[in-house]
C-alpha cells in the first residue's frame, strides 16, 4: 500500500475496480452526466518563496527539506471532491517546501519562524492539509513511525504520529493486538491525523471513537512541549481533549497513547433487510442501549440500500424497493464474546452482504476517482444527531441537498452509535455539472438549523470553519483563539483552519 | 437529609451511629490518641465586607442576598480535615454574604463586579469552596434545582446545577431511571459540583465518571453564555470538557444533560477474601479488561481489611492477618443483565460483607466526625495510576505517609477501575496531636514523582493547586490561565482555586 498520494485521486491506483456494469446508465438515468475531468498534466510548479534565511532557518533543524515539485504536489491538498477537481485542473496552491523531520526536530522546526502545515496521509476532506500561508511549508510526519511501547498489563500502546493505519495495524498485530480504529480513509490516514481530527472508524461502535482510545498525548507547540492526559484525573479541565481535535492549529502531536484489545480470533459480519428505515434506526438504538452491542452497526436508508444492492448483490434487488433498508452488524473478538453477544436482528437475512461490506469497506473513495472520470459529482457530508432528533435531521438535510442541486441521488446510513445519538453519513451523486458549494452550504446550514453537528468525523479543516460560531458560540471561539494565542503567539501552525 | 451542613460537621448530626465498641481502645493501641477538638461555640462573625454600591449591585439583579450569620457560616467551608478543625475552633474565613439567583440572574451577578464562590453541597474536600477574595460572596444554587426535561428515547436528562445527588436521584427514579452517581458525598452534594470536579461515584466502574455521563452542559460567565457538548462531534477540541472540572473558576453550570439508565430492578453486592493484594489486582484487572464489568468493585489492602471486618464483620476476624484482602463487587441492572455478568471470584466468599458495605458506604463521614470527637486526625487523598504502577504507587504513597506521619494507620482501596488503570483511595489515621499539611505534601510528592494523577476525583481547589504545574506542565497552567482570562477578565470567579 502506497503510503503517499501522488496522483489526482485516491491511494493506490492498481486498487481501481472500475465502476460495476450498467452503473453508469443507471446513474445517468437518474441525475444526467456531466463533462468528465479529466486529470491534466502536471505543469511546473510555481517556485518556493522561502526565502534563503527561511531555508537556513529550516535546515537548521536538521530536517530534511525537500524542494522537489514531486514532493511539493504530492502535499498540496486534501482528497475531498473539490481537492480532487483542483488536482485534475491544476489549479491549485502548492506547499514551499515539504519537511521532513524526526521526532526531535519537530520542536526546532516549529520555532523557524515558517508557516507548518502538519501531514500525515493528507486525507482531509475538508481542507484540512491546505497551504495556506505564505510561505508556508507541508510539515511531513513520515519519520515519526514507531511503536514506541506497548503495554500488555495495561493494554496501551505508545504510537507516532506518521504511522499509518495499516503500518500501525501490522506492529500491533504481530504481538497479538489490534487498535481497532478502522476509518475509510484506513489504507493511508495516519495516528496523528486520527487524533488531530477526532475520526471516527468504522468500528467505532464496537472500539470507541479515535478521541476515546486516546489516553495521553506529547505535543510540541512553538511555545514547548506539553505531555497531557495520563490516568483518569479530576486535575481540573482535560487539556489533552483540548488537544484532540485541534487540527494542527495548537501543535504538532509527537506520540499518541492508545487503549489497545486483543486481536480478534473471530470476525462475523451479518446483514438484514429490515421493514423501514424508522424500524431499523428503532432497532438500532435499543440495541445500542441494550450495552451489547456489536463492533460495527450500519443502516443504509432505501436510496442507499438501492443502490448498494445494485452494485453488491444484485439477486438481492427484487426484495427492495418496498422501503426495506439495509442493515449490517459486525461482531470482532474472542469466540465467546461474539457468541455472547452476537445477536438477529428483525428483517430478511441477506446472506454474504455483511461479508461483501466488509470486503469493500475502503472501496468508496476509489469508486469516487471512476465516477469522476464518468461524469459525476460525488461528495460524502456527515453528523451526529439524538436519536430523537435522526430523523428530522435525516429529512432535512436531504432536502437541503435536493433543493440545492436538483436532480441527484442522496444517500444516507445510520452509523457509529452511542446511547444518546447517532451519526448519518450522507452521499451525494449528481452530475459534474453541478457545483457543489452552494449544496454544501445548504446542507451544513440544515445541521445547524436542527441542533445537529457540522461534523461527526471529518473535523473542521477551511470548508467548515465558517460554522464554528454556531457550533461553539462566539465565545467558545474566542476561547480556542486565545488557547491558540499561548502556544502558537506568531501563528504559524496550519493557518487558516479551525478557527475562523 | 438536609441540603446545607449548619455545624462544624457532616451532613445530619442524627445519623451519626458513634464508634463501634472497642474501636478507641484498638485504635489508641495503634497511633496513639491526641487531644479531641470540640466544637466551640459560634462567635459573632465579623461584619460583611460589602459596601454600599456592592450590595446595590447584586441585589439589583434580583437574586436574594443574605447576609445572616447563619447563612454566612453555612457556606464558609468544605469538609477536608483541616476544614472541620478550623470550624471547630472557630478560625475560619466567612463569605461576605450569601446570593442565591434563579437561573436566569445568574449572569447578572457575575456581572455585578463581586468575586464569587459558586456554592452547591459545600463537600469539597480540597479547599474548592473556601471564601477568598475580598469581598466575596458565595453563589448558592440551591434555587436551581428543577430537572429540566428527560428523553426516554435519548437517555439522557436536563439537570439543574443545584440539586442534590438524593434530590436528582429522587427526581429520575420516579420516572423509572437513575443517573447512577453515588460519591460518598451524595447525601449533600449536588449536580454541578459534580460536574464542576470530575466526581466519580462508587458504581463508577459501571456507569462511569460523571465527567462520562455529561453529554452537555450550559454555563454563565462574565463573558456570556455558553452551550457546550451535544451529539459526538469533531468539531475541534471539546469545549465541554475544559468546563467540565473547571472548578467554578471559568464560569457558572446552570444546566447539566447526563446520560440516564433505567433504575436497576436488580441489585446484588458480593464479597470476598482474596488471597493477597497483589492477586486481588490481578483479578479486578483482568475483570475490568474482559469489558464485563460489575458496578461496583473495591478492593481493599491488608490494613483497610483488618479495620473494616472489625467494623463490620467480626467473625471474619479470625480469617485476616494472613495477608487476605477483601474484594466487593455490585451488580445493579435488570434481573438479564445481573445474571449475564455476575461472576464469582477466586477467594473465600463472605456472605453479607456486599450488602454490609453497601448499607454504610455513606457513613465514612458520619464516623470521621466521632474519630475527630475521640482524639484521631483522619483524612482521606486519592489517585489514579495504570494497571502497571499500582503497587509502586501504593508504596509510595504509604512510605511517605508513614514517614511524615510517624505512628498511623494507612488503609486503602483499589476502586473506579478503567481498561487502563485504576484508583487507589487512601484513608490514614493518626493522633490529632500530629500535623496533616505535611503528610498532605509527602503523599502529593510521591504521587507526582511515581506518574500517578494528585487526585482522581477530589479536584483541585487550593490544596492541590501548587501541584498543577508538576500536573499539566507549566505550558499547560499557561493554557488554563488564557481561557480564564476571555471568560472571566476582571477575576470575579471562585478566585484561587484550580490554577496556581
Amino acid at each position: 500500500m502506497p503510503t503517499t498520494m501522488v496522483h489526482a485521486g485516491w491511494g493506490d491506483p492498481a486498487r481501481r475496480k472500475g465502476l460495476p456494469s450498467g452503473a453508469v446508465s443507471w446513474l445517468t438515468s437518474r441525475v444526467g452526466r456531466g463533462t468528465p475531468s479529466v486529470p491534466a498534466p502536471l505543469a511546473d510548479l510555481p517556485p518556493s518563496r522561502l526565502d534563503a534565511d527561511q531555508l537556513a532557518a529550516l535546515r537548521s533543524t536538521g530536517a530534511d527539506v525537500d524542494l522537489s515539485d514531486e514532493a511539493r504536489v504530492s502535499r498540496a491538498a486534501g482528497r475531498s471532491y473539490l481537492d480532487l477537481l483542483s488536482l485534475r485542473t491544476g489549479a491549485f496552491p502548492v506547499p514551499d517546501a515539504v519537511v521532513r523531520p524526526t521526532a526531535d526536530q519537530v520542536g526546532a522546526v516549529l520555532r523557524a519562524g515558517v508557516s507548518v502545515v502538519p501531514f500525515g496521509g493528507g486525507t482531509s476532506v475538508v481542507g484540512g492539509v491546505a497551504p495556506l500561508g505564505s510561505p508556508v511549508v507541508a510539515l511531513d510526519l513520515c519519520r515519526l513511525d514507531r511503536l514506541v511501547s506497548l503495554s500488555e498489563q495495561d493494554r496501551t500502546a505508545v504510537l507516532e504520529p506518521g504511522l499509518t493505519g495499516p503500518a500501525a495495524e501490522a506492529l500491533l498485530n504481530a504481538r497479538g493486538w489490534t487498535l481497532g480504529h478502522f476509518p475509510q480513509s484506513f489504507e493511508l490516514a495516519t495516528i496523528g491525523g486520527f487524533a488531530a481530527t477526532r475520526s471516527a472508524g468504522q468500528a467505532s461502535t464496537g472500539y470507541g471513537r479515535f478521541d476515546a482510545l486516546v489516553v495521553a498525548m506529547t505535543v510540541e507547540t512553538p511555545a514547548g512541549p506539553l505531555s497531557l492526559g495520563g490516568p483518569p484525573s479530576a486535575a481540573g479541565p482535560s487539556l489533552l481533549q483540548l488537544f484532540l481535535g485541534s487540527e494542527g492549529a495548537f501543535g504538532v502531536i509527537t506520540s499518541v497513547t492508545v487503549r489497545i484489545k486483543p486481536l480478534p480470533a473471530v470476525r462475523r459480519y451479518d446483514a438484514w433487510l429490515v421493514r423501514s428505515w424508522e424500524d431499523g434506526i428503532r432497532q438500532l438504538r435499543e440495541l445500542e442501549q441494550s450495552g451489547v452491542v456489536p463492533e460495527v452497526a450500519r443502516l443504509s436508508d432505501v436510496d442507499e440500500t438501492a443502490t448498494s444492492l445494485r452494485l453488491s448483490a444484485p439477486r438481492a434487488v427484487r426484495m427492495i424497493g418496498r422501503g426495506r433498508c439495509l442493515l449490517v452488524l459486525g461482531w470482532e473478538g474472542s469466540p465467546a464474546s461474539v457468541r455472547r453477544r452476537r445477536v438477529r436482528m428483525r428483517g430478511i437475512p441477506l446472506p454474504g452482504a455483511g461479508e461483501k461490506w466488509e470486503h469493500g469497506r475502503y472501496d468508496g473513495p476509489y469508486l469516487r476517482d471512476d465516477l469522476m472520470d464518468a461524469g459525476f459529482l460525488v461528495e460524502t457530508l456527515e453528523t451526529s444527531a439524538s436519536w430523537s432528533s435522526l430523523l428530522p435531521v435525516w429529512t432535512a438535510v436531504r432536502t437541503a441537498l435536493t433543493e440545492a442541486l436538483g436532480e441527484c441521488v442522496v444517500m444516507c446510513h445510520v452509523s457509529h452509535l452511542y446511547p444518546h445519538g447517532a451519526s448519518l453519513y450522507f452521499t451525494v451523486l449528481a452530475s459534474a455539472d453541478r457545483e457543489w458549494p452552494p449544496a454544501k452550504k445548504a446542507a451544513t446550514d440544515a445541521l445547524v438549523a436542527t441542533g445537529a453537528t457540522i461534523t461527526h468525523h471529518h473535523a473542521v479543516g477551511t470548508d467548515h470553519a465558517p460554522w464554528m460560531s454556531a457550533e461553539v458560540g462566539s465565545l467558545g471561539v474566542e476561547v480556542l483563539r486565545a488557547v491558540k494565542q499561548v502556544v502558537d503567539p506568531s501563528g504559524v501552525l496550519n493557518p487558516g483552519k479551525l478557527i475562523p
